[in-house]
């Protein structure tokens, strides 16, 4: 199973306010364009989504997503949104794994960026797709949190948009899936 | 005078590691390709840095600029890397004002992104060209700084290169030098 991490980010790579809002988008949700998310969510069968990603989502509406979903958080909540929800406290490998055994073959990791980060530490994450909004607003969610060290992805494709978004396509130069998790960026085989 | 903050940065907005260093950019370095360096240092007439950038310059190696450079610092240090440097405590709005009555034409904002805040936040940052290397370092200098509002760009051009970098230029929606200092983003005469 492949993980992509399809975001969208200012351009100070933040995803969110410190509230986890993201009223920097909105003068980019208006129109016919999509900037691909109706071809990439036909794409993936499961969401993978952190606990403040869930939270923020219970807090401003009801549940957006027809697709299977796991949250991974530590303390599960008492309700859920929907049906479709699973809680877990498990590791990126397990969760992989878990759902690459459950048959599932492309999970959106929605977000937020601490989870991003663990998946590409873990050597889980596969592909980002990151939309750049043309603003800058000092503070905020991180795009990866705070990753632990340097990681080299691999630049895939670039396109702007006439409304000013810049959608860049990275792969990540990791181990397979389920098989040698490990430090990504480094060639297992090396 | 325009003032152009030509930059490089990782995907998650540093531009320099905690250390000031940018080793995330060797890869990018190497062969013919200069991401259009050339073409831009061409089009400056003066340079214009933070302490910060000038003291990584002056413990990293020689002085490596043509150009009448003014470095920003409440502090002067006693000796000078070149005859060609003059330290100013000046304001963002004094320095852009004296350059202009100098006859400069265009000004490189080189960095770091403190001082690209602060002229960002005078309204006296005109155009921003960031080169994104396909990197992730989690920690270090941001591109902007710590704004502290949200603030709009607008999207000019994009374009990734072979090696993975993706530059993409804006400008910035604000008032004329010299002539309405004030928040970037708000159009002075609505």
């Amino acid at each position: 199973m492949k993980v992509t991490y399809y975001v969208a980010s200012t351009l100070d790579a933040f995803i969110a306010d410190a509230d986890g809002g993201v009223a920097f988008l909105d003068p980019y949700g208006d129109g016919d364009e999509d900037y691909g998310y109706g071809a990439f969510i036909a794409s993936v069968d499961v969401l993978i989504m952190g606990r403040g990603t869930y939270r923020f989502v219970e807090e401003h509406g009801t549940w957006p997503y027809d697709l299977p979903t796991i949250v991974m958080t530590a303390n599960a909540p008492d309700t859920s949104m929907a049906e479709s929800i699973d809680f877990t406290s498990d590791s990126p490998e397990a969760v992989v794994t878990a759902l690459s055994a459950a048959g599932h073959e492309h999970a959106w990791l929605v977000g937020g960026g601490e989870l991003a980060r663990s998946f590409l530490l873990a050597g889980y994450l596969h592909y980002v797709i990151v939309s750049i909004a043309p603003t800058v607003i000092g503070g905020g969610i991180s795009l990866f949190g705070g990753a632990a060290y340097p990681l080299g992805l691999e630049f895939k494709s670039a396109r702007g948009y006439d409304s000013g978004m810049v959608q860049i396509e990275y792969g990540v130069r990791a181990p397979a899936v389920g098989e040698r998790p490990g430090r990504p960026g480094v060639d297992p085989s090396g």
